[in-house]
């Protein structure tokens, strides 16, 4: 199967022609959402053909029970699932009392989807020959609210082409759904009322275990040639409501419905109150009507479009890449809520349950940070200052005292749910992205106040975490770090990775400086923190020895460090002496094979050279670079865009691009052949660092905004603007040079290639 | 609670008093079986306390599909759980209209179970008074024939104490049992037929998927003051069918329910003939009665103690605890079916399900050759080698070539089972204990006719298997193996563990020998083995190269082989100086803790101490005792007795005897608090190991049977037989000196405490 079918296009995604073996990739790849909701793009009507239908609400989760083959201590009891929601959107259609369904149509004519990113609405159309050879034609524009974000509208107009036909709408809603992902096919859903009033009903709901309320509301009209046409009470029962309206229309005329839906949750409001405040969001709906409410969305993309767009000149595909990954972003997380956070399918899928995992710190805390407003990046910063008690609990667990946290590797709520002990247990690098994140937000935004409120409590959980984590080798003289799983998941419960080492070492010395900067420039705070964490001089000297002390593997004869002890036993076979039949080996190869190659999934050392760059020159970053990239399969969504920044970094553009390529559309062309499972939200984000942070060379270094722009050779520019410290500069990089122009009050010293410049604002200037 | 209620006797197993609370215990404990079938000691009459059902059928087995949190390549499709099959012990007793239920009785006295070791039956009888105020005095005697495997056999006698009664029996057959273990709650067996005739009932059922058929079958009979009670057809319903016998019987008469039954299995019968086989095996069994069956019961068990026996004077404990085991041995496997194999729970419970570990060829052996014909270890050796084709197939899936074999970790009939990676890919020591049993047996016996006509293959399969498993690392200049789990499995997926790579490299050496050897004296099974192996000149030379340059990690420091790359970066605490409260750590601890841990499972580079012994001398083998154990937690029950037989060797007799204690009453004691699951049956060979070789010091050396008998201080003496190369050798250590006597026609040259020692048959001769 052709898996690269939508077409070119700058602004939209666009299918044309209807294949039923393209429907499930299809409802993933035209999701739309909100940040607050969103949904695969199921048909509204009836389809009996395979589809996959997932509904989210933003937090709103199911503790699954976990499911293991052989118990350890420790594991979580469950694992939270990104729960399938009560569907507001069906809507079911009778045509002379026969159900319309694409999937027993005798033909399917024009049929298009479009996923408009500009304007953020989702539009399908379609002229179909029923069974009954009654010839339809069919337009659908669905979107969910940007500022009103418990509210989705959908238009669904059908026009009769051959015959004049009895028309019937049914839009309904359904509580009696399921998960696909599911351990122990529990029921998730309990609903406690259905209730249906004129033109509206609504269904309360709450979760099993997790008791999250939700009221489930729709509001439809029916109209014909400027006639609206009555609602009648549909079909009732305990998980579901219809309304019917019911018209002959005559061939060549319309008929149109407008239906708005949504949900009201608990998380928002009183239990109690979650239908009267559905009405209130159906009132404020009604009192603006579809049209509005589309210019509404309209205006409020096209301001997210103002701060975040990328614009490439000279190819079409790469545009649409971009700014798919871009959108996508945007519908997923709008920090307006220091409770959610970005899972990586978002709401596009099941898989992966949970919501957060390190990419949020490693990967998508840049793109937030440079594309919204600083109140963003704080609130992804404050999702883990309000879990750090779990992190102290969840380190308990393993044995860890004092205060010390580890950071759960998959969380709803700030509790571990992975269960596979190399992972949960070991892959604790992730503890070290948490304080990394801190310091980049600080160095990015320039602003210190979210340490001595927040971030110095969890670099102390942290710094003790990795104190306790390490032990001294009689036999090294050293501390060591034994038992752990770096970021290259192919290798598991090795000794002393050195990614890891470092990080912890980091982690530890940058905690000790902040511990020193809030006692001298914030005495209460300080005070405050000292009588809660207990923090004393001796331990602070121990924590220094560990990270005066810690082991780091190096090779003498490559002068490289070692991803982990024993790496050079292994058979140095490269990637591209590898037959191609083997790949990718996480399909073919059995994992005790996997683990004993010298195959990297994803960045290890590099992510260390990443994350840390200004420490090393740029000779000892070439030297890891060439030794480890070609042992690299990057068979994770997140491993391209770190190669790719460091190939620009090292001026190999050619490769850079290349590495580029594999990320801005895998999705869009399914590479890895699962789109219809969900997309990979957080690696969009490394695919906006490969332009800025790669193509452009975006660094903050000594406090100063640094670019070294590059342009790919099969483009004819790039241009993107970033937010920095409240000022919006646009860089625009082209075969003849760069230009920067900034907006805003204040004049800006930036550093281009090594030279100063100064950014006037309101005057561009170029290289 | 207290666990060790078990009274103490020399040759019976014996409980007094009921108690409720010991219910499930006491089923496993008084467990009985005869190599074909086997069966938790459950009650006959309707129990409606806490219990757990287990009958079991030796080979009949359900292929329940894998379940894991998260699957990776390679992974079996199921795990083979031992079925817990149809019950037909079952005997619903009516007094006066009213079920007979302990739990239900308001006295039951003189309760008492005895599980008579010597003659093979277990008893059961108590003095219950019914909520009706009916006082009973009961007795039952059950056993499974040695002699007619299919068949087991049940006396129930009842007595009215108090008043006359209306006693009615309803012996029953019921396949609509369940198993307690289930990854999915599949129905494991499907009743096809349920008939009955006269004094005789049948149900045929065969095992979904598998598709093993049987006929369960029963005939009863009942007399009071020997009068026959005449027989009426019961209930009967899709799976189940009784009989009923229903009399009035006088106060003080006894009434008595014999009861035939067991089962016939299309493993041994056209699965058509079943029932035709069954009423066989009826016929059989009324043609004798109850006590002469009983009668050759005593018999045949006599035979097998005859041979088998150790006898402890002074301690009447550890008289009893080893007789348990060498019971238990018996029940489980008799050698007579090389489709058979040893369990660890035997037919005693249905935890760790599948049938055949490693246990077998590392533990089990040993006890089976010297206590047996050598025909038995032949059939345990013929199981491995029926198998070598799965285990070809089994490598083939972790991608391995050329006729490479890997034994499964758990298998029923040679397919992997297990579903851990760090196990099922890499515990693959397994491997070598596989060639080191062929080793073995031709050690100890002095047969070498296996290595030709079977083994040579296994030998070069393994051999294969190694020589792919290795890398050659450039940075060592030297093989090694990466990724492994050794036999202290509290540490996963490490590089060169010592025990793995030595045994590796001998299992090469030992077939390189054997291919020479046959090659000499076998040519024709020499030509038929290289034209199905193919094996060349080239591919032994590269064998030989491994083997002569293999990796084995060293101390200089110690002077110790260390466990595994990196052993010495550990926190070296010792387990003395562990608190208490930490232990056992794997009930205590998360795995990763585990791991980082210097603490060890069970023997590990011990183990090849153990195996390979003769390869060093004693003083190594000290410094090896000295620095691994102090570091063993000894959470495996195969662990302590490699210790005591190398406390043993070094002289440490008081150290050698705990570590026996430890074992010898493990479940009769129920030190892990666990005995209610089943019993622990592989490691019960350990035991004898600990006695024969430990205590007495037995070795092969030099093709010649060595002794070096030590008397623990709390023993007046302990004398045991064994089978060597077909004649009995009889070895009596008392506090004065050691007794050896030889039956049979040739003498022998035995080897004590380094002196030759001619045995002439029929004249013990003392040192």
């Amino acid at each position: 199967m052709n898996q690269d079918y939508i077409l070119a296009d700058p602004w939209s995604i666009i299918e044309e022609g209807f294949d039923k073996d393209r429907v499930k990739s299809s409802e993933s790849l035209f999701s739309i959402g909100n940040g607050a909701m969103g949904q695969r793009a199921n048909f509204e009507e009836h389809y009996s053909g395979p589809t996959f239908q997932g509904s989210y609400i933003a937090g709103v989760y199911y503790p699954d029970k976990t499911r293991v083959g052989w118990w350890k201590n420790g594991y979580p009891e469950y694992f939270a699932k990104v729960l399938n929601a009560p569907n507001w959107i069906g809507i079911d259609v009778f045509v002379d009392g026969n159900p319309l369904d694409l999937n027993h149509c005798t033909s399917v004519k024009n049929f298009r989807r479009e996923l408009n990113m500009r304007e953020g609405w989702y539009g399908r159309s379609f002229v179909a020959i029923t069974e009954q050879g009654i010839e339809l034609s069919v337009k659908v524009i669905r979107f969910l609210s940007l500022d009103l974000d418990e509210l989705g509208a959908i238009s669904y107009e059908i026009t009769p082409v051959n015959q004049d036909v009895q028309i019937a709408f049914h839009p309904y809603l359904d509580s009696g759904i399921t998960n696909e992902d599911s351990n122990w096919d529990d029921k998730f859903w309990n609903t406690t009322s259905v209730h249906q009033e004129e033109t509206q009903a609504f269904i309360g709901a709450h979760t099993m275990k997790t008791n999250f309320a939700t009221c489930t509301f729709m509001q439809a009209r029916a109209e014909s040639n400027g006639v609206s046409i009555a609602a009648k009470p549909g079909k009732k029962n305990e998980t579901y409501v219809a309304l019917e309206f019911d018209h002959k229309v005559p061939k060549g005329e319309k008929m149109v419905l407008t239906k708005f839906g949504g949900y009201t949750v608990s998380r928002n409001h009183e239990a109690s109150q979650l239908m009267d405040a559905a009405k209130e969001v159906l009132q404020g709906a009604s009192n603006l009507g579809f049209d509005a409410l589309l210019a509404q969305q309209k205006e409020a993309w096209s301001k997210i479009w103002e701060m975040s767009d990328i614009n490439i000149e000279g190819d079409v595909k790469a545009q649409q890449g971009i700014r798919f990954n871009i959108f996508q972003l945007n519908q997923t997380y709008l920090g307006k809520d220091s409770r959610l956070n970005i899972g990586p399918k978002g709401f596009t899928g099941e898989k992966y349950g949970g919501s957060t995992y390190w990419d949020t710190e490693a990967y998508c805390l840049p793109f937030y940070m440079a594309t919204k407003n600083q109140e963003v990046a704080w609130s992804l910063l404050e999702y883990r200052y309000n879990h750090l008690d779990k992190a102290i609990e969840n380190a308990q667990k393993l044995g860890f005292t004092n205060g010390a946290a580890l950071y759960p590797m998959v969380t709803m709520n700030g509790e571990e749910c992975h269960n596979e002990w190399e992972i949960t247990f070991e892959e604790i690098h992730r503890n070290g992205a948490i304080s990394f994140a801190i310091f980049n937000y600080h160095r990015y935004t320039g602003d210190y106040s979210y340490i001595p409120k927040m971030g110095l409590e969890v670099l102390i959980g942290v710094a003790r975490f990795w104190h306790q984590r390490v032990n001294f080798s009689e036999d090294k003289q050293k501390y060591v770090m034994l038992g752990v799983t770096g970021p290259n998941e192919y290798e598991n419960n090795v000794n002393n990775n050195w990614y890891t080492n470092y990080l912890a070492k980091w982690c530890i010395d940058y905690a000790l400086d902040q511990i020193e900067t809030v006692k001298t420039n914030f005495a209460s705070d300080y005070a405050r923190i000292v009588t809660k964490t207990k923090i004393t001089p001796e331990e602070l000297g121990d924590w220094a020895k560990v990270a005066g002390n810690m082991f780091f593997p190096f090779s003498e004869k490559h002068e490289v460090f070692l991803q982990q002890d024993g790496f050079l036993d292994k058979e140095m076979v490269k990637v591209q002496d590898l037959d191609r039949s083997q790949r990718p080996i996480n399909q073919k190869w059995s994992w005790d094979r996997i683990l004993r190659s010298p195959y990297i999934k994803q960045a290890d050392v590099l992510q260390g050279f990443y994350f840390f760059e200004d420490h090393f020159d740029s000779d000892t970053l070439e030297k890891h670079f060439d030794f480890y990239e070609p042992f690299t399969v990057h068979e994770s969504s997140l491993s391209p865009c770190v190669h790719s920044i460091q190939a620009a970094k090292l001026g190999r553009m050619e490769q850079a691009y290349t590495f580029y390529l594999r990320t801005s559309r895998l999705d869009l062309d399914d590479y890895n052949k699962e789109v219809e499972e969900g997309l990979h939200i957080t690696s969009m984000a490394g695919t906006w660092m490969s332009i800025v942070e790669g193509f452009a060379g975006m660094r903050i270094l000594e406090d100063k905004l640094n670019f070294s722009p590059q342009l790919p050779d099969q483009w004819d520019s790039y241009s993107f603007k970033i937010n920095f410290r409240n000022q919006i500069l646009t860089v625009t990089v082209t075969k003849t040079g760069a230009i920067f122009e900034i907006t805003g009050e204040s004049e800006l010293e930036i550093v281009v290639d090594g030279s100063v410049l100064n950014l006037v604002p309101g005057k561009p200037n170029s290289l």
